[in-house]
């Protein structure tokens, strides 16, 4: 590529599918990757701007006029080009619509425009196919072919009544079995699964991998068949949000990459070492307070980190539970009263396991049984302490519509080591003073 | 279901989606499960084994003799067939495999229970339409028609020689599209993606995933055709992966949810924990260490708590943005020198951003300036070691074939935090040896 020849480069590109073409992209500088779409048919070039990352392909195509974007978007699916379109100032996206060679396709992206993208209006293209109830095969076999082109991915035709209603759906393979003559209203399957178009898009993406399904109609408020989307679609939905609460969980703020710059790679990590980091002053603060004690036992310091650490643990282990309940949407219909008194046997035993080790292995470290008891005993009920709040947060989180993710991040896990410290040094003081 | 009330359930199920009835017998005990399983087609009781959990699933048909089973692997895709009959003991296996239907059936699960349940040639089914390549367009439609029972979901052909290798695919859409003479040599699509029977599940969902594809091929070493893996089945290896790295983070050991029992979420919590006990038992002996210093500087241990969870974080971090890159498969080609550099750099800026601030904070809170220098410099320190083995602890793991999620779990976090009380009582010690 750097040394432009066009000739090499054409020839390599002809072995390599879109999607590979669309990675390399994402690595190579604006220039570079300019030279190489130049080199493409339009309808490749089109394809490899709709499998780019946003953040690459958003900046990229600014550097190309409306009229060339225009042209690419005629080849892209509706939900895609919509997609870009939201990200482009508005201007630029009224003069692309504008330079569409279709009237249809123009009208399919503005109805797309009014969607959030969060929500299964924003996640469904607009190409389908659909066919009346009172048509026969034949009719529908006519309508396949004229929609052909526009539709890439064709599973089965929605049945729709005069009103555009969704009523089912045939599978193409049920069409090709069928006689010409076939009603489709004898054919079709009733009762399938739709989705609402604002139904959020993790509910879509969880309907579509309960059912199995490689496509899901979307309809409105009414029934009225309004788009369709496909399994592509709710993969990566289901990715983002495993990366979104792998993301929460380490204290990450933004979406970022490795390859991202130093500056974002900075400022999505700083917040919440600082907020590690006030949790670490408070907990010096409060020590502090504790001074005389640790005068009296200096040995006390040793297992600060023992105390915290085990309440961190504990804590994420807790909240990583019930995380796993509401992905799966099990546990629903058991009360919050059941779900704790479980927590509670589970924190018991571990608690005191963990606290008679301990209490052994102080000993053997060489402290006194008195110092043995305080650690143990404090250890004791920072284990329940941390499994009560590492259940509860992530539960009050969901309710409040809050990602219950955050209750195993760092936040959270700074708040434990604060009450086990809180734990540790008020039982200390009181086993000290009787 | 309590009072047996046979007619009334029998209505309520009617109105039920196999899946969703699945999703209730998981819940309900095996005497109530057994009574809503008679009351069912065996087609639908089939369906519903095949979307069972596994760890619900096998206890529950084990209460059936063998023919029943029998009865309902008729039904089953033969994917889900083999991963239901290789959790069973060998003599039902071959009970159940002698009492099917169809000998070709048999031969397929025969065939499946070969490969590992981890690999390609564990996902894919036998079900799959294929056609030679010197067929016409009706030769194809007949045999779509006579295996139109076996396959439920047909998205294309797949165009073999003579010698079953494959060389592409024909859609449905093109299909019926065509003319019954056309030739599928002259229709088909060449160059298609397909995977190896070796290749790991998470390859092969990755590769879906990348494509969008529906539906892969999956081919041997020689090229022969071998089986199909839908989409369905990739997304519960995406959903199973962020599972377990999510249980790996958190330091939860098996695959257990919150309706386990008692027992199995103990014994799923406790590993983790006593990992985190060790260290923290290693920490105090450590800290012991240097009680001589404690006692000159006794305000050193309020900065404990500070010092380990700063390094946790970190390290946690770090951890997390190369996961990112090696779930994503960016950053190849990108050494390790120069990954390492950039690490050094945001890290360097991460820590004197901290240690800026603790250093004021310190001196607020009344410590003196040659404390809170100790405190600033290890902190810088701690950032600078915990980056660099967030870093690099999740690229030796995924060298050696170990799960690199592993780096952000617990086990990592308390070699952190030895490692930042290492640093804190070191520089502590060389500081006042001055």
């Amino acid at each position: 590529v750097d040394t432009k020849n066009s000739q090499f480069v054409e020839n390599e590109l002809s072995l390599l599918r879109p999607a590979d073409i669309s990675t390399v992209l994402n690595e190579m500088d604006t220039e570079q990757a300019m030279f190489v779409m130049d080199l493409l048919t339009v309808e490749t070039a089109a394809e490899i701007i709709s499998y780019l990352d946003e953040d690459v392909c958003i900046p990229f195509i600014r550097n190309y006029p409306s009229e060339t974007i225009a042209q690419w978007i005629n080849y892209i699916d509706s939900d895609d080009a919509a997609d870009i379109l939201n990200e482009l100032p508005l201007q630029t996206r009224e003069e692309i619509i504008a330079f569409l060679d279709s009237k249809e396709k123009a009208d399919y992206i503005i109805d797309l425009l009014h969607y959030e993208e969060d929500c299964a209006g924003g996640l469904m293209a607009k190409e389908l196919i659909s066919a009346n109830i009172n048509w026969t095969v034949i009719q529908a076999i006519d309508e396949i072919r004229r929609q052909a082109e526009k539709v890439e991915k064709i599973y089965s035709l929605y049945v729709v009544d005069n009103q555009e209603r969704l009523l089912g759906r045939v599978s193409l393979k049920k069409i090709i079995l069928s006689n010409d003559e076939t009603r489709i209203a004898d054919i079709y399957e009733q009762g399938i699964v739709a989705v609402k178009t604002y139904q959020d898009e993790d509910e879509v993406a969880e309907i579509m991998r309960k059912y199995d399904l490689a496509a899901v109609p979307v309809i409105n408020e009414r029934g009225k068949l309004m788009g369709r989307i496909t399994i592509d679609d709710a993969v990566d939905v289901i990715t983002e949000q495993a990366e979104e609460e792998r993301q929460i969980i380490t204290g990450i703020s933004e979406d970022i990459e490795e390859d991202d710059n130093v500056l974002m790679l900075t400022r999505a990590r700083l917040p919440w070492l600082i907020i590690g980091m006030a949790g670490g002053l408070m907990g010096a603060r409060f020590i502090g307070l504790f001074e005389k004690d640790l005068a009296i036992l200096p040995a006390m310091a040793f297992f600060i980190p023992l105390i915290t650490a085990t309440g961190g643990n504990v804590g994420i282990q807790s909240s990583s539970i019930v995380l796993q309940s509401l992905a799966n949407k099990s546990m629903i219909g058991v009360n919050y009263f059941q779900r704790l008194f479980k927590v509670l046997i589970v924190a018991i035993i571990n608690g005191v396991v963990i606290s008679v080790i301990v209490f052994g292995f102080t000993i053997i470290l060489g402290q006194t049984v008195n110092l043995a008891g305080i650690v143990a005993i404090s250890l004791f009920f920072v284990v329940l302490l941390a499994s009560f709040m590492g259940t509860i947060t992530p539960l009050v989180l969901d309710k409040l519509g809050i990602n219950p993710a955050l209750a195993a991040g760092p936040f959270i896990t700074t708040a434990n080591d604060l009450l086990g410290l809180a734990v540790y040094f008020s039982t200390a003081h009181m086993l000290y003073s009787f």
